[in-house]
């Protein structure tokens, strides 16, 4: 059985890649232990599982290492697959998830990452391709209540992780998430009264601070 | 039946992502119909196909298109689960598979390109992460047939194309495959040997030409 195996999430608690993580397990209702690791002084334990990219979120499962937050999305759906199903039964639903939270993975989050790492013609650039990003995925929503329709599935767990972030992406990038795309901005009001959500999203007022200490770090502040 | 629905490739013939998808359909016995792009003048099928990205390679199986190379072998290995299986049977197999792929895509391909789009010092930065992703994957490959071990699978899929595109980056990149990573040579040859990969790959002189005249063409040859 795999929920004899002792299960491990090495983290960051600000990373939007390691909540997905945490809402995808949260999801199957697996327990397991939450570590947060300092990405200044990595620990042994973290460049041991993921040396080829020494990057957090990595699941540890009964020694084993799974790195990639989307890879370990799939994997904690496929491990668990008696509940809460994450990725549509059928293949096609399934190539049209994996399309989705792909590009949540380029045009959002390694975007949104610009937004307040660049500057000037950069950072406007990066702003536009994040707000056309927000409106591709507002028509792919549609009228459905989740990105899995009736069912909250990967891309939703993928993406809202935003929520989060908003704040932060908002204020460096100078922009109305609730104008550009409010009702994206409704999806993820309702995806926070999900429980599996709501216990795996830090507060965004923190998210926000990390981020102005980060910049300074990088001389950016 | 999936079969009986029309199975339409749009591509172009020197993409390694379009070689992937070919290498799938082929290992699955598949019939379908090839349409090579012009990348200049992209078709109407193309744009509707893939409004988000406009970029090749897109699967059209009755009418419902799947973009993304790896998206849309997964799609293929689900489509067809009666033959040729691509991913392990296992979850935790299946992981690290998508893992691997995803490197490939990341530091092989996407760090090719720059050997031959880049100069100078960013060229160089390149090259070094090119041969460090040769020497990680031939690390991974170790003593195995495949990737997959004894069955051709997934992450052979991704990254066989290298096997026309090898002297393509050799040229630009000024280094030599066989010196770097010689067992990743050897597996490549070993795949060529599978009539899959043999009738899939093109030339790769004609990639060379097609790149110098892609270099031209951006003012950089």
């Amino acid at each position: 059985m795999a929920e004899t195996k002792e299960l491990v999430l090495l983290n960051c608690w600000a990373s939007p890649y390691g909540m997905r993580c945490r809402i995808a397990l949260a999801e199957k209702r697996v327990e397991y232990e939450h570590k947060d690791e300092n990405l200044m002084e990595k620990s042994p334990l973290l460049l041991q599982s993921n040396p080829v990219h020494k990057k957090i979120p990595v699941l540890v499962h009964g020694g084993k290492p799974v790195c990639e937050s989307l890879v370990i999305v799939q994997y904690v759906d496929e491990a668990w697959p008696d509940r809460a199903p994450l990725l549509p039964a059928d293949a096609y639903g399934r190539a049209q998830a994996r399309f989705w939270a792909d590009f949540v993975d380029k045009k959002i989050f390694e975007c949104g990452t610009k937004l307040w790492m660049l500057k000037k013609e950069a950072q406007g650039e990066a702003k536009k391709e994040f707000t056309e990003g927000l409106k591709l995925l507002e028509g792919e929503l549609g009228e459905k209540k989740y990105f899995g329709g009736d069912t909250f599935g990967f891309v939703d767990v993928a993406l809202v992780p935003l929520m989060a972030w908003f704040r932060t992406y908002e204020s460096f990038g100078s922009f109305s998430a609730e104008t550009e795309a409010p009702k994206l901005v409704a999806w993820g009001k309702r995806c926070m009264e999900r429980e599996s959500v709501a216990m795996s999203l830090p507060d965004p007022g923190k998210v926000y601070e990390f981020v102005c200490f980060m910049r300074k770090m990088f001389g950016l502040g």
